[in-house]
């Protein structure tokens, strides 16, 4: 940063409330990465943790003024580098930002974005009502950062993703206009669907400054059925042969490595000996639920599970769930990850999960798949030692190969947590010359200087 | 149009498969207005009745060429005028785009636009699967002009909107690039969200010549429950006391005159004396279903219902709702209509609703409210004799005075059919120069010339 540049600097202190704004170093390096450690990221000039919508805004139009970087963040536990600084960028941070009210009438939320997700589901069900997207780190991923992503969940396989919940949002433009977005209206089509467009723009287009989300009535109690199974094609067929009969709530799955990950940090009792893993879930009722629970049963015995296990028990059922979610941060434990998120059509599920487990073999890496089978969006964890330059480099070719195959059988190199800076230079196969431009000219449009978010999702001007 | 216009136009003939252009004017003028017979409408230059992708990029690059407005058209069933023709337009009708394929294992169906909504469940239900939305008129629309205004219906309220249901499109840009967007991936984050940006813009960003539709499985039976009030803020209050307890599978509210306009037409045996009347319907099922039914028929009686009739018989549920969805042409038989399509917050539907009749009061005219009342989205039907001028100069009042009230209730101009050309005039009002703004933003950055559907949403350049 220029003197000239940190003379402006001082101007926006001067313009923002007092202890808004981080400069030490020390603190604002806790702002540099998110949970993906995006090793190329940079430093921030500042911190600006905001507090209201007209703080933002006094963010942007300062940093048109002066074309300086802005970076918003949420939690910060993104895993695809959106929010990576730049260097000499202002990092936003929406921590501070944590209203939230309910009207149980109209069923909705009216959120900050800087609440975490589980916040926002407390906050519902003391109103007997959900808010249903649940990615796996609900309990420190920010409300914000779920919009900012379109983020997914195990739920989703029948109640959706974020953008299904979002009936409104306020944003902050590049240029520091506020505007309002739909609103508590369950059906609006007045103008273009813009309120679609900003969710899952990872930050790219403005910055969310407070969501109207839909909720719906609690879940039902669930049933809950465990399958162990000897080859990881066979629980994916069991996976289809679930899918094309009914909806289930939920439908996980994991692989041998997953399951001794979560075992020897949290002890569950799964069958160590299994090759594969599916965790199902109904929330029908009475007769319905039962018979969607039998549907499951006999695709999972009709495809060679060695083990079926079925529950009423809620709280059993919970504790399975949990132990799914420990997935994550028990491989972990196992070294530093790189996290893939490629999803496919359902019919070539079966394909994806053989064909991570061949690129392992032939890289020789470990990779812990788990992955949200009933939606055909998996989550290879690609365990390496970054000291070992060799595993290392392996695990980098291992981390292409998988969004390759995903995009040769179709698919997507993100199905919930984003392109961020990550993944970016994998977008174009994906998407293709025309589609890539089409992306370029609404950022273009939106945001000409180029100021927010440089280098996420697109490359930067 | 010139004659070097008409130069051109031989050549598109030239370029195109015979048969596929209409220019006599007898034939094309079926193709100038939709059911919102805007009075506005011009008269096209040709109709091109595409049968593929590359049949409207040959109508496209040559309209870019010459500058030549493109009017998009479905089964000209739109209520906004979205589809009237321009002078000296092309219009691109898909009506004979009409493929289809259902994968019951992926669960989504593969469709050409032209094909009629109901067309789309058909095939859907021959593999078990449903294809939810449900606008009133789903015999007669096409699915691509769902779509392309993100249409509604009575399920909306518990299987959401059709935005909801679309997993990829392909799309042809003004200037005859053809792209491809998602796809069977229920969960695809890669990019901006463009398919979503896509539905809802009217034919103004660009045509739509596939759709990949989420489908879900087929609907369970459903309870019915009819209640008869002999007010309309009765009737509204109860549909409050439903939807902040429980997510009906379907709530629809007549007002008196729509009644006996249905009586009159198709003999229901509805209660002519009732001043309002809600059709719910549960598909919960076993003890869950019982206990919805409970919950909607409690919140009738505690709102003062009159009448309350449940039944599980389903040919009779079918008749109600049937009775529902002929309110429009039964209204049609008393004259000429102004269509309106408001909604509100579901707190403010008391006020709008009898907003709505005040209006009538107040401006002598004949306004027949139906509304899906469980989303908050009212249709009040302007009745007037369109050789009475003064009667008609007071159906436009109160067509005004109905969308001036909805945005002030914090409520939208429309809820389903689009803004076409008839409510063009008030979206301003609604979204504010901001968001206005925002869209020209995009529809510029999109469609440089504005030869896509001008005057449509935005006025035309």
């Amino acid at each position: 940063m220029t003197s000239e540049h940190l003379s402006a600097l001082d101007q926006l202190i001067a313009l923002l409330p007092d202890g808004s704004v981080l400069t030490d170093p020390d603190l604002t390096a806790g702002y540099r990465q998110d949970w993906a450690a995006d090793p190329t990221a940079g430093h921030p000039a500042a911190v600006v943790r905001v507090m209201c919508t007209e703080d933002v805004q006094t963010v942007l139009r300062w940093a048109t003024e002066h074309q300086v970087p802005v970076v918003p963040r949420g939690a910060g536990s993104g895993l695809s580098g959106g929010s990576s600084a730049v260097d000499g960028c202002i990092v936003v941070s929406t921590e501070r930002m944590r209203d939230i009210t309910i009207d149980p009438v109209a069923r909705v939320a009216v959120t900050q974005p800087g609440l975490m997700n589980a916040e926002v589901k407390k906050a519902a069900s003391e109103h007997g009502l959900w808010y249903p997207p649940d990615p796996s780190s609900f309990e420190i991923c920010s409300i914000g950062g779920n919009a900012a992503t379109n983020a997914g969940g195990l739920c989703c396989v029948k109640y959706g993703v974020t953008t299904d919940y979002v009936l409104g949002l306020k944003v902050v433009l590049a240029d520091g206009t506020a505007i309002s977005l739909g609103g508590p209206l369950l059906k609006d089509v007045a103008g273009l669907s813009l309120t679609k467009l900003f969710v899952g723009s990872e930050g790219t287009l403005g910055i969310i400054t407070e969501l109207t989300l839909r909720l719906i009535p609690a879940q039902p109690p669930t049933l809950t059925v465990v399958a162990s199974f000897d080859s990881v094609a066979e629980a994916a067929d069991a996976v289809l042969a679930i899918t094309s009969n009914i909806r289930p709530a939920m439908l996980e799955f994991m692989d041998h490595a997953s399951i001794n990950a979560v075992e020897d940090s949290v002890r569950m009792g799964l069958n160590r000996q299994a090759r594969a893993l599916l965790l199902a879930q109904s929330d029908a009722q009475g007769a319905a639920g039962d018979l969607e629970i039998e549907t499951i049963v006999a695709a999972c015995e009709n495809n060679g599970a060695t083990e079926v296990f079925a529950t009423d028990d809620q709280a059993e059922g919970d504790a399975f769930t949990a132990a799914r979610r420990a997935v994550f941060p028990a491989v972990q434990a196992l070294g530093s990850l790189m996290l893939e998120d490629v999803g496919v059509p359902m019919r070539q599920l079966p394909e994806l999960i053989t064909g991570v487990e061949a690129i392992a073999e032939d890289l020789d890496v470990l990779i812990c798949t788990v992955a949200h089978a009933g939606d055909g969006n998996t989550h290879p964890l690609i365990v390496f030692d970054p000291s070992d330059p060799d595993m290392t480099e392996r695990a980098r070719i291992a981390f292409g190969r998988v969004m390759d195959l995903a995009i040769a059988l179709g698919g997507t190199i993100t199905g919930e947590h984003g392109v961020g800076r990550i993944k970016r230079d994998w977008l174009p196969t994906q998407l293709g010359e025309d589609v890539m431009a089409l992306n370029r000219k609404i950022k273009d449009a939106l945001d000409p200087l180029g100021i927010l978010n440089p280098g996420a999702v697109i490359a930067a001007k």
